[in-house]
């Protein structure tokens, strides 16, 4: 039997898309899984002259040309270590295995560790773009040693999607775990848009009384006319969607307990640790977590003040609304761009952030024009501050009291706009050249001696309060 | 030589304070420093009868009476692990270790299981206070084995404040690192209420044009009038102290690059890891990050629009800022409530939540009047939500439309205030009975086929979206 280019381990919904999509682009390919039907069953399924199935690992390994290149598709966590031991004996120098799935970087840095000293690649790889992408084209970031990208980059971007020019959004990230880092502030970003889509349609139906439909349709003209996404494109279908069990759409029967997988937690965590204000993806994993505690929310409604009340047309209106989405967006791509930029340095992986707006222009989750500001800004400040960009500046100018409006007759109807009040904090406050910070220092300096800088003069003091 | 009764290792300046306390309750103690020089200075400057120094540690160990008990004030981290290491050779069974730094509960818990095994007592004890407090008197919020607490609560009662009623402030908090845990939450709160006031402080002087000294009247009808506390107390003093440098006072200049030691970082990822929103929290550790990039703040001051404009007396005025501050302080303590309750169930600890109102009401930097209000609402519901207590409602209803008030004029006029916006958005939120995270679920199902549940049945589903 030939030798197959690339093998995949896991054969789940991700697993097998690829898995076609790599057979489709006509790599010869070899399949495994723990379970052996869910082998079979693909093969009965999907099999080609492309694709040979195993159920021992041993051949499975076998099979594959040299150096051989592993995909490993299985849930984060145990089950990608337990892949990496049973592979450890079977493998050999020089062969590359590749973590598909949502790791954390800091257990792909240890896993690349772990399997330097046996000379095997570890690659920690960021996939974004869900079975669709999987299947037809993601969005690859993949990290490891320059060495093992070399073998694999023609591979990995023939599955990928192409960017707004027709490239492929695949690129070498950095080492260790610098894709699963990427890949991470992707989801981060996503939790921020989507909560912040949540509180426009929220003032859209509280304040304006838009139905569903006509909720679809701002989104509609947002996309035609300000900044086409993914995620602002899909909300058009979600919200046209009919129910299958009552009349009307299916929007309105679905719970508001709203689910989270982890990595919009791990942004937050990973960003407090480094020191980089991300508010916008802060406020949208809270919103998560409040929106869960149900029971709570039952028995308080009606106890404190909530959503309702009236507000004309006039003070809001749609393009007010347009534009705090499309602030909004900008401001959550530049957090994002702050914390990469921070783990970049702080790891030394020296990602050129560029790139990576550039490989999210195509199959990934946040996807819209507005990616191709950032690459050309990007690439025009060279590792300065992108927040000093004059087209980013533009992008943004004006806007803001767009949002201002939205957020004025937010309040007064009680609607919570968290994300959307704290990117507009953001900007106030990273503009300000003096912060009320200063009064915290003073107090903190009063009851623990913690002292303080002057602005006058250089040094350290520590004042003989009044008491 | 007789023994003494209590031991204190670590003689900075909180050790130092502590030992005085513990001398002018007539306890006698024998103090040890690693630097030699400290203790000799020590003892020069404030020795008595009632203290005896010690060079070495053997000697200093051997000094005690049985069980010993055995104070440490050094650094929180290696410096503690160091002293255990020391000290694990000389003391004996039933011995008892407080560790009273600002240690991880993490930490704390690791050390109570190893000191377990040699039948060693370890006690974390947060204290807050400063120094002040650590000499004339603390909050003290002790955990670990029921049995070492009462050999020691006499001790910690001693040196502890005293509540409103004139009981100590010291009480049992729960097993190995509910204390430190509490006193964490504690510093969290801390964050939040400084962030509140020095938002006001903003609005204060950048809207309503205020100097020092009116800011300063104005946090003294707050106490006078709403919630008289320690923070806002000080803020009087802070605010009129006098510049030694230059005309004019202090705070005008005082650097605005807030600094951080953890607790309140600490705070914010524990809480996201336990699934609690602390959104005000959070707000506040974020100012102080933004606050310490004082490069990009020179940088971009005027391109993005930040604070200025003019609004009318009557659109805020001091009436709705005071009442804002009293909204903003209670969900604070609501928000630390709500992560302390977690806590206590995840790790077991059955903290008897108004006993922590309670002992937080004397010498802790977070006491203010409203801590009775809390004791008591805790009293009255027996473990059930705070939230739904009748007086806390009416400690914040009507002042919600004050709060509205007051963020549209800082909204207005870009004066950022993202901690005060998210103590509205939490409160609103927590009141309502859907909000539009549902739109994120049906997005989430679009893309990852994620599934959501349904408002009208039971089940968990996923939709055939039409694309």
């Amino acid at each position: 039997m030939e030798k197959s280019h690339v093998g995949l381990i896991g054969l789940g919904v991700m697993g097998a898309h690829l898995a076609r999509n790599l057979g489709d682009k006509r790599y010869t390919l070899s399949v495994y899984n723990r379970t052996a039907h869910k082998t079979e069953e693909f093969l009965k399924n999907y099999g080609s002259r492309y694709i040979q199935g195993f159920t021992d690992l041993d051949s499975f390994v076998e099979s594959l040309e040299l150096p051989r290149k592993i995909i490993v598709l299985v849930q984060a966590g145990t089950a990608v270590d337990d892949v990496i031991h049973s592979l450890e004996g079977l493998v050999s120098a020089g062969d590359i295995i590749m973590d598909f799935g949502n790791s954390h970087f800091r257990d792909t840095q240890k896993r690349c560790e772990l399997l330097k000293k046996k000379e095997v690649h570890f690659m920690g790889c960021g996939i974004s773009g869900g079975e669709e992408g999987a299947l037809h084209g993601a969005s690859i970031m993949p990290s490891g040693s320059r060495e093992s990208w070399k073998d694999v980059s023609a591979l990995l971007e023939a599955v990928s999607a192409k960017d707004f020019e027709g490239k492929p959004c695949a690129t070498y990230v950095g080492e260790n775990g610098a894709g699963h880092y990427v890949k991470m502030v992707h989801n981060g970003i996503e939790y921020a848009i989507m909560q912040l889509m949540a509180e426009v349609y929220d003032i859209l139906r509280t304040i304006l009384h838009f139905d569903a439909l006509q909720v679809a349709a701002f989104f509609e003209d947002f996309n035609a006319q300000y900044n086409r996404g993914f995620l602002t494109e899909i909300a058009v279908h979600v919200l046209r969607q009919k129910d299958t069990f009552n009349d009307g759409h299916l929007i309105d029967f679905i719970s508001d307990r709203a689910e989270q997988k982890g990595t919009g937690r791990w942004t937050v965590i990973d960003a407090l640790e480094r020191g980089v204000a991300v508010p916008t993806i802060m406020e949208a994993v809270n919103a998560r977590i409040v929106s869960g505690d149900t029971q709570r929310r039952e028995s308080l409604s009606g106890r404190y003040p909530s959503r309702g009340g009236e507000i004309g047309e006039s003070d809001g209106g749609i393009s007010a609304l347009h534009d705090a989405l499309y602030f909004g967006m900008i401001v959550s791509y530049l957090q994002g761009y702050d914390l990469m930029k921070k783990a970049s340095a702080d790891e030394k992986w020296n990602i050129d952030l560029s790139e990576i707006f550039r490989i999210w222009q195509g199959g990934c989750i946040i996807r819209s024009d507005f990616l191709k500001n950032m690459q050309d800004a990007l690439k025009a400040t060279r590792g300065g501050d992108v927040y000093m960009n004059d087209s980013i500046v533009k992008d943004l100018s004006g806007k803001s009291e767009s949002v201002k409006k939205v957020l004025t007759a937010a309040i007064q109807c009680d609607v919570p706009s968290a994300a959307l009040m704290s990117t507009l904090a953001h900007m106030n406050s990273v503009g300000s050249k003096r912060l009320p910070t200063h009064f915290i220092q003073g107090l903190r300096d009063f009851f623990g001696a913690h002292t303080y800088e002057r602005t006058d003069r250089s040094g350290v003091f520590h004042a003989e309060w009044n008491r």
